[in-house]
C-alpha cells in the first residue's frame, strides 16, 4: 500500500479525495489544508503545518493548491520531507519551479513529479511523441469545449458584472485546415463564448469591455450572451473541458496525421485521476533511488499503472 | 553521432533508409541483408553474416525483417553483439520474444527495444496510459482505413485469384457507440473491402469463398469488388493505414472520452519513423547501463527526441 496525503482542499483536492478509494493499492492518510475548519467526511483532516512535525507515515503528497498562490512555495518546501506530485501550470515558470523542487528533492533524497495534469501533462507528452517521431511537421493544440477559469475571472473584474462564465470552443474548420497541412491564423483557433449576468443598463458597456479586453478577448471571435442568475445556476455549473493535439507531418513526401483528443465531463475529476496515477510512479521512482524533480517526459508509463509489467505487456502491448 | 545498421531490405528497411538522413544525430553505416544482390544506392551494402565478424562500429541495429521469418531468431541473435530495435508484431508471442532477447541482452550488456511500431507500439502506449489514469472504463482499438497484408494474402490463396487487396475500414457508427459507452458487437467494428482481379467465370465462387473464410471474413461485413488488373495498378498501390484507440471511462459518475488517432498515408514510412526514434532511446538506455530487453512501456519519452530535456520542457511541456 502507498500512503497518500492530499494537500489542499479546493475543487482538485476534493476530486482526489472522491476517487482515491477506487485504487486498491493507495491508502489516503488524510487531508491537509491551511483552512481552519475542514469538512472532509471521509478522511482525517489536519492543518498544513502538521506536515512538518507529524509522525504520519506519508509516502506521497498530492498537492492540489493553486499554482500561483500555493505550489510555487509548497512543492519545494514539502520536497524536503516527502515525495510530491503537483499540477503546476504556469508554463513560463515551469523550468524555474522544476529547478527549485529538484534542489530540495535531490538534497533530501525524495522524488517529485511536477506539472502533471492534462495540459501541462498528457497533452505535453503527445506533443513530444509526435515531434520526436515526425520531426518535419506542425503541432497545434486546441482547447475546449471547456470553461476557462482565467477568462471567466477576467470578465468578473468588470464593473457591474454579477456573475460570468466563459467557454473556450475549438474552431472545427481551423482544425480541419491543420489536418490538411494548411497555414492557419492562430487568433481563429478558438471561439470564446461568454455567459454574463448583469443589469440591463450595464450590458452594452460590459459587452464592449469584454470584446476589447487585451490578452483575453481582443482579436478573437467572442460571443457575449447575457443570462439571468437563475439560468446561470441551472445550466452553467458543470466543469467540462478537453481539447485536441494535432500534428500534420510530412515524411518522404507522405503526409501523416497524428491526433489526441480528450472530451471531459469534469475537469478537476480528470486532472485528479492523472495526479493519482503519477503518485504511483513517483513512489516507484523513489524506491529505485531516483531522487529529484521529474516531469511526465521522464517517466516510464508502466509505472503509472497498478498492474504488473508482465500483465501490461500481455494484455495491452 | 549514433551509428545505425539497417538489417533487412524489404518495405520497412527501405523506408528506414529513405528517411534516416533527416536525423542529424544518426549516421547510417550500411544495409545488411541475406539477399545476394542489394541495390541500395545510398549506403554500403553487406551480407547479414558480416554482422558477426565485422569491425564496423555499430551502435544500434534497426531490424526490419518479418516477425515470423526473421525477427524471432535475429533479434535475440544480434542482441549478443548490438543494441537492437525491432517491430515484432505477433501479439501472442511477444512475451516469449521479449524473454529470449532479454536473456542475451542482459548477458552481453546490450539493450534492445522490441515490438515498437504503431500497433504494437504507439497504440499500446495509449491503451496503457488510458487504463492507468481511468481504471473504470472500456478501451477499443479500431484499425484503418488501411491495407491488411494478412487478409490480402488470404484472398490470394484462393484458386483463380490473379491479384487482391483488402482494406480494413472502421465502422463510424460503432466508434460513436463506444464514445457513448454503449455495448458493441465486436464483429461489427470493421468493414472489409476487398478488390480482386479474377476471370469472369471464377468470380461468383471466389466471392463466396472470401465471404465464408473463417478467421478472416466470416461473420464480418465484407464487400467484394472485382476490378481489372489495370485498375489495380492505377488505384491500389498505396499503403495507407491508421486507426483509433478510444477509451470511454467513468469516474465518480462523470463520463470522459480519451482518443488517439493516426491517419497514415504510408504504413512502412511511419513504422520506420518510430523505429528510428527508438534507436535513439535504446542507445541512451545502453549508455545509462540499463541492459536487457525493453518495450515502449519502459521508456522515458524524452529519450526518443533529438532535443535536450531542457528544450523539450521549455517548448512542449
Amino acid at each position: 500500500m502507498i500512503n497518500i496525503a492530499i494537500v489542499g482542499y479546493g475543487n482538485l483536492g476534493k476530486a482526489v479525495e472522491a476517487q482515491i478509494s477506487q485504487h486498491p493499492d493507495l491508502n489516503c492518510i488524510g487531508i491537509f489544508s491551511r483552512r481552519e475548519n475542514l469538512d472532509s467526511k471521509i478522511y482525517p483532516s489536519y492543518h498544513y503545518e502538521e506536515l512538518f512535525n507529524s509522525n504520519l507515515n506519508i509516502d506521497v503528497c498530492i498537492l492540489c493548491g493553486s499554482s500561483e498562490k500555493d505550489l510555487q512555495i509548497q512543492t519545494a518546501e514539502l520536497a524536503q520531507y516527502y515525495n510530491c506530485i503537483d499540477s503546476f501550470d504556469i508554463h513560463s515558470l515551469i523550468p524555474q519551479h522544476l529547478k527549485n523542487v529538484h534542489a530540495n528533492a535531490s538534497k533530501y533524497e525524495t522524488s517529485s513529479i511536477v506539472s502533471v495534469g492534462w495540459d501541462p501533462g498528457l497533452f505535453s507528452l503527445q506533443r513530444l511523441i509526435f515531434e520526436a517521431i515526425m520531426p518535419q511537421g506542425k503541432t497545434e493544440t486546441f482547447w475546449g469545449k471547456g470553461v476557462s477559469q482565467g477568462h471567466s475571472n477576467a470578465i468578473k473584474t468588470i464593473e457591474g458584472v454579477i456573475d460570468a462564465i466563459q467557454y473556450t470552443i475549438p474552431n472545427e474548420e481551423v482544425m480541419a485546415a491543420v489536418r490538411r497541412n494548411e497555414d492557419i491564423d492562430p487568433s481563429l483557433k478558438h471561439e470564446r463564448h461568454c455567459y454574463v449576468c448583469a443589469n440591463k443598463e450595464d450590458q452594452e458597456r460590459i459587452k464592449n469591455e469584454i470584446i476589447n479586453m487585451s490578452h483575453y478577448f481582443k482579436g478573437q471571435k467572442t460571443i457575449v450572451n447575457f443570462i439571468t442568475e437563475e439560468e446561470m445556476l441551472e445550466n452553467h455549473q458543470g466543469m467540462p473541458h478537453g481539447g485536441h493535439v494535432i500534428r500534420s507531418a510530412e515524411s518522404n513526401s507522405y503526409h501523416h496525421n497524428l491526433s489526441f483528443e480528450l472530451a471531459l465531463e469534469n475537469n478537476p475529476n480528470f486532472t485528479a485521476a492523472i495526479l493519482i496515477a503519477c503518485s504511483r510512479a513517483v513512489y516507484r521512482l523513489n524506491k529505485e533511488g531516483r531522487y529529484g524533480a521529474f516531469t511526465i517526459f521522464d517517466l516510464s508509463m508502466k509505472d503509472m499503472s497498478i498492474n504488473s509489467r508482465e500483465d501490461l505487456i500481455k494484455r495491452l502491448l
